[in-house]
Parts: structure tokens; C-alpha cells; sequence
């Protein structure tokens, strides 16, 4: 019965999306270790050296040291993701003093309590938050936000760890795995990631890392693989080992999203970057030892010419074209073309996009990185070639592309296209200003998928399928399902594929998430992601016949999210 | 009787030296309305909008609301230039609770009432502050900094005033002066410029400015003169005028020191730039009428890659090789060159330089630009055609060079030269690397000065002499006079020459500051600088013989410092 008050408190002002990290916070977290609780457990950790400020406010509700250090804990585990580690807010709302006071504790309380229809979670009656704790975060979020501490680059270096020397490590293959077909797959909960033979659907190794690791990204040659935890940890991992595992590690910041390497020729293998949350900043590493060699913030003007403190660093992707890695700052919309050929004289083309940057992707010829603005409706496109902006195209609500999904429209050539967090439009943005002038940077057609909540969208350049998923679409049935689409007959509408039902894992969310093509093309692989003390598994499905052809269930398969193919994701296939 | 407990205190920690805007401070400005006092005072100003946050510190000795806003204010007009806005410290100490609170309010009094030995001023003993002022100040910086408030593009906007638009300005010159040998002479205290004929010595015009105008600038074509205030204000003055006077204004923040316009071919009179210290921001604007543009924050890493949150905005100059600026932050010793051609995608170079960049210029030939790294004691060298770090060059204690000093030594051929507010050596780089490998970024001769206190040093392509200031050095003697070399017998060493003497002032400080040729390059100019309610004047000598030519006084000219001749600043000639 709470629904109509809650529609009345919210005043449709919410937004109606949820980004990737909310939603895995969503999850049955609630007993893990979350990304703050690691940090203070780090004795000499860069976290430990300064104590979080406790700023207390006269005016709102009074609180104790400890419950101070508590609620800052939940705070970084869970609202910081959506409403930012200074409440400036983002894809949530702000949560500053000059506008929590005025709201008062009881009216924060049910809102934390029982969520909005507008996209704020559940937190008490989804069982993640006790009473007691809602009502700690609703008196904590009136005090002034505490500011973390700073990471220098002496601290990031303090926390790396060198576990085999490069020297040491072997100079060739050293295994006979089709190192081009392993998947590199993320066990959200557990803090670690498996490494899957493609072939033999066979768990190879399952490694540990940070906490949620957010993705995988693989060296030039393909021989090093690294993962980026929620919680600012890098694991480098060698994939010519006996048995892959990792041989260096480095914690970057606080919470953290992106890690990339150099593609660019001459620098194969050689450069890796990572971008963090907090403090809003990326470090540039050597890639083989992870020890960095400059830190460059991301604080300040927003693309409205106005100062933000915590302009966080989403996406980051290496150009083809140039010695650049392309820098995604949500808060301030601004994408940074930083040249990593010469560090003392940093070249860095900044470029005025639109504000909350998220994820993104190269266009089919690897020229053109289309990137959403997530909270905007937009995706910007900027020409890797000419350093420069070529378009912001509007496009449905809240955009969530992953890295998007090329294809070849029967009408309209070379499309890209994006799904969405907030509507079930699926957008197809022309790609090929050469060829398709009329349609270059234009949403040239809008589907429909199932509804909002998708996260990604994926096809493959053999494959004649385009595949979307709605893990976070309120509705179990479509949750637990796929849309699917024959790129050449689009209007016809999707099949629905019960994905999760393939997997006969019984009770439980199940949602099926992020769709992952092995190296052939030929298969399209599915995280059917259950709480963390719920059996998940990943559901292998025959692309061509759309029918599920196997299902990789074990024990130690805890929480899978994002998969990634080796070889499709070192050469950007997607 | 205090001079030896004060050197017990001081601990021969502080520097010995101080910063342009320190020794304008220790003018009798204690009347004049300072920077704050502007800012407070101005309704409607982008300063009125955020009420000066009162940050309490139980720790520290109580004040009351109305003296927390009295020390604000101090602490910005006479504290702010060496300690920084947020007590970080720079050219002087950090003043942060955690330092301060340990010293005690008596410990500070002394310190702030009779100053040191090693560069602090003596603020009780030399009239400029009560000892009341004293007991404030003591207590004040144990509270925690006050944070200014934010100036966005709208903030500055809205603060801009066209007072003659473009279109009814002159379409020619619309007066007989010989504009190429004006000279825009900063009246400090009095909030003015005087414009002089610097063929007849007449006032021209007196011109209403911003306080203590730090410089002023030509546009590439010599037509339009900046001018910039310590308080933020820049004048935009038409030289076309039948009487040249200001046509626009704007204020940029609550404390500047640079504005420099674009001079690449094709963006002649087109853009104009100015640095802020605070915020730590550049604010790039259109050339004739000042609308803002673009503004750009310098937080983050200093060359040390550690968080800086006051890199404040010191030296800008214009390239002759590219359409760029050079804009050097203090505080992390970065030099960003700014590409002015495409705002919306902003191509930057950041160079590691050295921390606290303060001045410099271009060498003769204009590709290569010095720049003192003043309390790292080095001079930092810029290939502007390269856009690199050429090198960095160990000179003596705290370089103040002014734009510096160029001419061709007869052993060591091309060199640059400084002179220094620490020491009394005059350090000459040889800046010919193709004509002189073995010289070039190297110290080739270190020569003695008067004494330390220096802050300018000039010649001109034209003459034989280097003509050095020594007006913040203790000795009366030494700072009512100069001292001049000829280049072509530097061992002879200096002659010393009364400055101050050919004025005839009668009592008080008479500082002399600041040589500046005219066009021709045959007299030299200098300010005999005196204080407020006293008589001061403006030298001019026969650069031949070295005699006093004529003396220029008038009721007008109130605290006379900086001079601009029109050809040389718009050319760099120096």
C-alpha cells in the first residue's frame, strides 16, 4: 500500500534508471564486503593513513562517532555509486545538508526504506537494510558530506604489489588453452573472476581480485589481462602462465570503474591507465608491473563552464588512431584525448561533450567512439581521427550502451546502437559520414525491446542476431529474459528467450545479464545472476538456432555478471 | 631590541623573500580600499552572492562573527599574495590549524607585529595594522580557512560591463598621439592607470581600474591595452579614442595577476586570456569585449603528483609559433599552452615544470620562453615551437625576473637574464642552442647586484646597459637606487645611480621600481614609489650617459609601480 505515497513523495523527480553499479548493489550484498569495509580493513593501506572526517552539522540529528563511521561505510557501498562520494549528486539525486535538512529525518526514512517507483531501491523491504540502518543513513545524510582522502601517486604506489617480476615470468605460451576464446567473467560477490575456456566451457582458474570487478580488459598482444574492482583494485593477470594468475596488483583509489591499455603501434602491451571515482582522477601505469607514472585529476569545469569537485571517471577506451586514451568525466561531460607518448609534456585534447558520461564504444571501423551521457539522453561521437567532436545525438532515456552493438542495416549501412536504462527504446545511430552522409550521426530507426532496464546490447560481424538484455526491468519474466532481433528484418520485433529458465537454477532473481559472443561468433553467452547465496550459472546459447546449447553451473560460479571474451575485447569486436 | 628573539622565532625556516603583491601590501595601504573590501562591498557581484562561510574551530580562541568577516578580509588583502587563499602556503608558510594552533596566539602576535628577519613583514611596527589587527590576525588563522566561493562562466559574465560597444568605437585612430610610445603606469593605491605621452611626458589620461593593477598588455595590433587588477578587475582601454579610455570591464575573480591577448596570425585582437589566483582558474574571452568564453581550472597534481586544490594562476604569455597561451600554476608547477583556436575541443600541453612558477619572458629570438620556478630557485625553459620542457636551470635564491632580460653577451653570445628577490646575484642563461650548444640553458655568468630585493632587470636591443632594481631590499640606500652594467664589461661591475635623489621628494620610503625603455630604446623609466598621502614620481634617464633626463611629477600620480611602454609590450621587446 505504500505505492501511491511513494509516487506522492517522489513528485515524478527521480529518475527512472539505475546504473550498473546501483544495480549491483542491489543484489544480496548485504552481507559481502563492500568496497569501503575493504578499505578500512587495509591496515597501511592508502585509506587507513587519514581518518574519515567526521564534519559534524548543529543542525541535523544528532550522531555518534561510531554511527558516523558506520553510515559512511554503507554510504561508499551503497548510495555513492548513484548520488557520488560528495552528494553533488548524478544519476541520483543530491544529497547535501541545504536540501536533506529540509526534508527531515521521517520523510528520508521511508523514502530509504521503501524506494521510489522513480528508480531508488528498496533498501529495508528488499531485506539490505536493517530498520536501524535506515534510520542511521537518514540522519547521516543531513550532516555535512565527509570528504575521503586524497591518493597521490606515492599512495597508489604504496599499495603495489609485484607478485612475479616480469623477468620471471615466461617468455612464450607456457599452456595450450585457446587463450583467444577464454572468458574473463566477473563473481560480483565473491571479489574474483573466472577464467572460462570458450571451447570447453571448463573453469579454468578462478582468480582473486577486487570487490565487484567492473570489467576486463586485455593487453594489445592479448597476453595480459586486467580486471578493475569497485573498489579502486587492479589485478594484472598472465595469461601465458601454466595456469593463468596474477602477477602484479595495485590499488588506484577509493571506488574505481575503468582500467585500459595502449593499442596504439609502437606501444603494444606497454601503457595501461586507470580511471577512478574517488578521488576523481585516472594514473598512468607501466603495463607490465602496474607502477604509475603520473596521476592527472579530472576536477573542474563542467561543459556548463561551471566548478565540480567530482567530476568521476566512467568509461576509458584506447584509440587506434593515435597514441590517446579517451577519458570519459561523468559530472563534467567532458571526454579528455590524453596522448600517453610523452607524460612530461602531457598533449590532452579536452573535449565538451554533455554531462554524465557513462559507458561507450568504438564504431565498426574503430574511427569514431560513441560514448552515452547518460543522465543527458545523449550519446556523443567524437572523431578519434581529427580529435574533435562530431555529434551529440539525442537519443532515448538514460542510454546504456555498454560498448554498443555495429551492424550493417539493410536500409541505412554501417548503424551503431545503444539501449536504455529508462525506456525500452533501442537506438540506432548511423555510423558512415563517408557513405551514408544523410545518416551519419542520426538515430536512423527506434525499436522496441522489452522495456527499460537493459544494460547491454550485443551482436558480432558474423552474426545476423542483435541481442538485448532488461536485467533491471522490474518484471521477473522480463528480468529473466533476452530480446533478440534479425538485423535484417527489425520491424518484425523481437523473440523472446527465456534465458533463465535454461538454466533451472529454481528460486530466486535470476537476472539474466549482458550478452557475450565467443571468438567465432557462433555462440552468445549469458550471466543468469542470482544472489550470492543462490546458485547462478551462465547459459551458453547457439546463435544461429537462438536455442540454449549449454549451461555452465558451479559452485564456485558466485554472482557472475560481465563476461568478457578475450579476443573480441582486445580487438574491440562488438 | 626585538631583531634577536625574532630570529630565535623565525628559526631561519621563513623565506627571505617576498613577492610583488607582498611588497604592495607593505605600502601605506593600510587606508586604501583593498581587493576584499571591493568584493565585499560590490551588490550584485558574483562575491555577494555566497556570504563568507564561518568555519568555527573549537580548538582555537573564540571570535565573534563580525571579527571572523574584519580578518577575512585582512587575510585577503595583505596575507593571501604569500600564504594562499586556503593557507597552504606558497612563497610563504602554510598557515594551517594544524601548524598554527601549536604555535599559540602569543607566538603569532610577535611573529605578525614584528614580522622576521627572513621576509615576514613587520605589520604592527610599520603603522600598517593596530594591535588589536595583531590579536585578530593571531587568532584567525588558527580557525580553519575560509573557502571563497566559486566563480563560474555566468558569475563572470554577469559581473561584465560594456561600456562602448565595438560598433560605436573609432573605425580609425582618432587621435595624434604617438600610441607606439605610450606608457600605462599603474597608480596602486588610487585604483587607476595613468596613460603618459612618452614623447612630451603629459598625463594623457587618468583611467579608473581595478586595485593595484599587477600589468597591463597590448593587443597584437597595439589598439586595445588590458589592464588587470590584484582584485580580479580587467579594464579594456581603446587607444583609438580621441582621449583613450576604458570601453569594457570585467571581473574574473577574487584575486588576479595575468591577462595576456592572442597574437598568432589570424587571431590578432581576437582573444583575450586572464588568470585568477583565486579561484585557480583561466577564463579565455573575446578580445574587444571581454564576453567570457571559456573557463578552465588549474586544481589537481603539482609536478610532485600529489593533489593540489590551490594552483594558482601566476604568468601568461602568448605565443609567436602556435595560436596558444602559456599559463603557468604556481602551486603544482605545471605550464598548460593553451590552444586558442577550437575552445570546444581544447588541445592542452602540460609540461612538469617546478613547483611556485611565478614570471618570466620570451628569449629574443620569441620560440623559447624562461620562467622562474621562484621558491624552487630554477628557471624552467619552453620550447613554444616544440612544445616541450627544454630544461630546468638551477639559478640563486627565489628568481624574480620580471619578463627578464635579453642580449648578446660578448663570450657567451645570446642570454637571458634575472635577477633575483632572494640574493643579489643577476643570473645569465645562454638561450642559443644552435649557435651556442655548450651555453644554452645554462648559467654562463652569475654577476653581484646591489643587494637582494630585486624585481626587475631590463635592457633593450638598442643600448648597452642592464639596468637592475633593488626596491624591496632593507637598506635605503639600496632601494632608492639602481644599478647598471655595461654588457659589454660586466666584471667592470655596477654603477650605482640615485634614483630616488634626481626626484626630490623629501621624506618617506621612495621606492625605486621597475626600469622601462621607451620605443627608441634611449631613456629608461622608472617609479620612484612612495607611499599614499606622499609625493612620488617617475624618472626618466638618458640611457647614454646615464643621467637623470627629467622627472615627472604630478598630484595625480598616486603610488606609482608598474610601467607598460605600448611597442616594447606588444612586441616582447625586453
Amino acid at each position: 500500500m505504500f505505492v501511491p505515497t511513494l509516487r506522492t513523495l517522489a513528485q515524478g523527480t527521480l529518475l527512472l534508471t539505475l546504473p550498473l553499479a546501483t544495480s549491483l548493489a542491489m543484489a544480496d550484498a548485504a552481507k559481502s564486503v563492500g568496497a569501503a569495509e575493504i578499505a578500512y580493513q587495509a591496515g597501511g593501506s592508502p585509506l587507513a593513513k587519514e581518518e574519515m572526517h567526521q564534519n559534524i552539522n548543529p543542525k541535523a540529528p544528532p550522531m555518534t562517532k561510531a554511527e558516523f563511521a558506520r553510515a559512511s561505510q554503507i554510504y561508499f557501498e551503497r548510495c555513492a555509486g548513484c548520488h557520488g562520494v560528495l552528494r553533488k549528486g548524478a544519476t541520483g539525486k543530491a544529497l547535501t545538508p541545504d536540501i536533506t535538512l529540509g526534508k527531515g529525518t521521517d520523510y528520508l526514512k521511508i523514502f530509504i526504506a521503501y524506494g521510489s517507483p522513480a528508480g531508488m531501491p528498496n533498501w529495508q523491504t528488499s531485506g539490505e537494510m536493517s530498520e536501524a540502518d535506515v534510520d542511521l543513513m537518514a540522519r547521516y545524510i543531513q550532516q555535512e558530506p565527509a570528504t575521503p582522502p586524497e591518493f597521490s601517486l606515492a599512495d597508489i604506489e604504496r599499495s603495489r604489489k609485484v607478485l612475479i617480476p616480469p623477468a620471471q615470468r615466461p617468455k612464450r605460451k607456457m599452456n595450450n588453452y585457446n587463450l583467444d576464446n577464454l572468458f574473463s567473467v566477473t563473481l560480483r560477490d565473491s571479489g574474483e573472476i573466472a577464467l572460462i575456456d570458450g571451447d570447453s566451457k571448463e573453469i579454468i582458474n578462478i582468480i582473486k581480485t577486487g570487490y565487484a570487478v567492473h570489467i576486463s580488459r586485455l593487453s594489445k598482444s592479448g597476453r595480459y589481462l586486467y580486471v578493475i574492482g569497485r573498489d579502486g583494485k587492479i589485478n594484472l593477470i598472465d595469461l601465458w602462465m601454466p595456469k593463468p594468475d596474477n602477477v602484479a596488483e595495485i590499488k588506484v583509489g577509493l571506488e574505481a570503474r575503468s582500467v585500459e591499455t595502449s593499442k596504439y603501434k609502437g606501444f603494444e602491451d606497454k601503457i595501461a591507465v586507470a580511471g577512478s571515482y574517488w578521488p576523481p582522477q585516472f594514473v598512468i601505469m607501466e603495463g607490465d608491473t602496474l607502477k604509475p607514472q603520473k596521476v592527472v585529476s579530472t576536477r573542474g569545469m563542467t561543459v556548463d563552464n561551471e566548478y565540480h569537485p567530482e567530476p568521476r571517471v566512467a568509461s576509458i577506451v584506447a584509440s587506434h588512431y593515435k597514441p590517446e586514451f579517451l577519458i570519459n568525466a561523468k559530472e563534467s561531460g567532458k571526454i579528455m584525448m590524453v596522448d600517453y607518448s610523452d607524460l612530461k609534456n602531457l598533449k590532452t585534447t579536452t573535449i565538451d561533450a554533455a554531462k554524465f558520461l557513462h559507458d561507450g564504444g568504438f564504431d565498426s571501423t574503430g574511427r569514431y567512439f560513441l560514448v552515452a551521457a547518460n543522465a543527458s539522453d545523449k550519446i556523443a561521437v567524437v572523431d578519434t581521427k581529427l580529435g574533435k567532436l562530431s555529434a551529440l545525438v539525442n537519443v532515448g532515456k538514460t542510454p546504456h550502451p555498454g560498448r554498443g552493438a555495429n551492424f550493417i542495416h539493410p536500409k541505412y549501412g554501417p548503424v551503431w546502437a545503444t539501449s536504455h536504462l529508462g525506456s525500452e527504446d533501442i537506438s540506432l545511430i548511423g555510423t558512415d559520414p563517408q557513405g551514408h552522409k544523410q545518416q551519419a550521426w542520426k538515430v536512423v530507426q527506434t525499436i522496441k525491446g522489452q522495456g527499460g532496464g537493459s544494460l547491454f546490447i550485443k551482436t558480432h560481424p558474423k552474426s545476423k542476431n542483435l541481442w538485448v538484455d532488461t536485467p533491471l526491468n522490474p518484471d521477473t519474466k522480463i528480468s529473466q529474459s533476452v530480446a533478440v532481433y534479425d538485423i535484417n528484418n527489425l520491424e518484425k520485433g523481437p523473440q523472446t528467450i527465456d534465458i533463465a529458465g535454461c538454466a533451472k537454477l529454481g528460486d530466486g532473481a535470476k537476472r539474466v545479464v549482458q550478452p557475450e559472443y565467443n571468438k567465432a561468433g557462433d555462440e552468445v553467452w549469458f550471466s543468469v545472476w542470482s544472489a550470492k547465496d543462490k546458485a547462478s550459472a551462465i547459459v551458453v546459447v547457439d546463435d544461429k538456432t537462438r536455442q540454449c546449447k549449454s549451461v555452465i553451473k558451479d559452485a564456485k560460479l558466485i554472482t557472475p555478471t560481465g563476461k568478457f571474451n578475450v579476443y573480441n575485447t582486445q580487438h574491440d569486436v562488438y
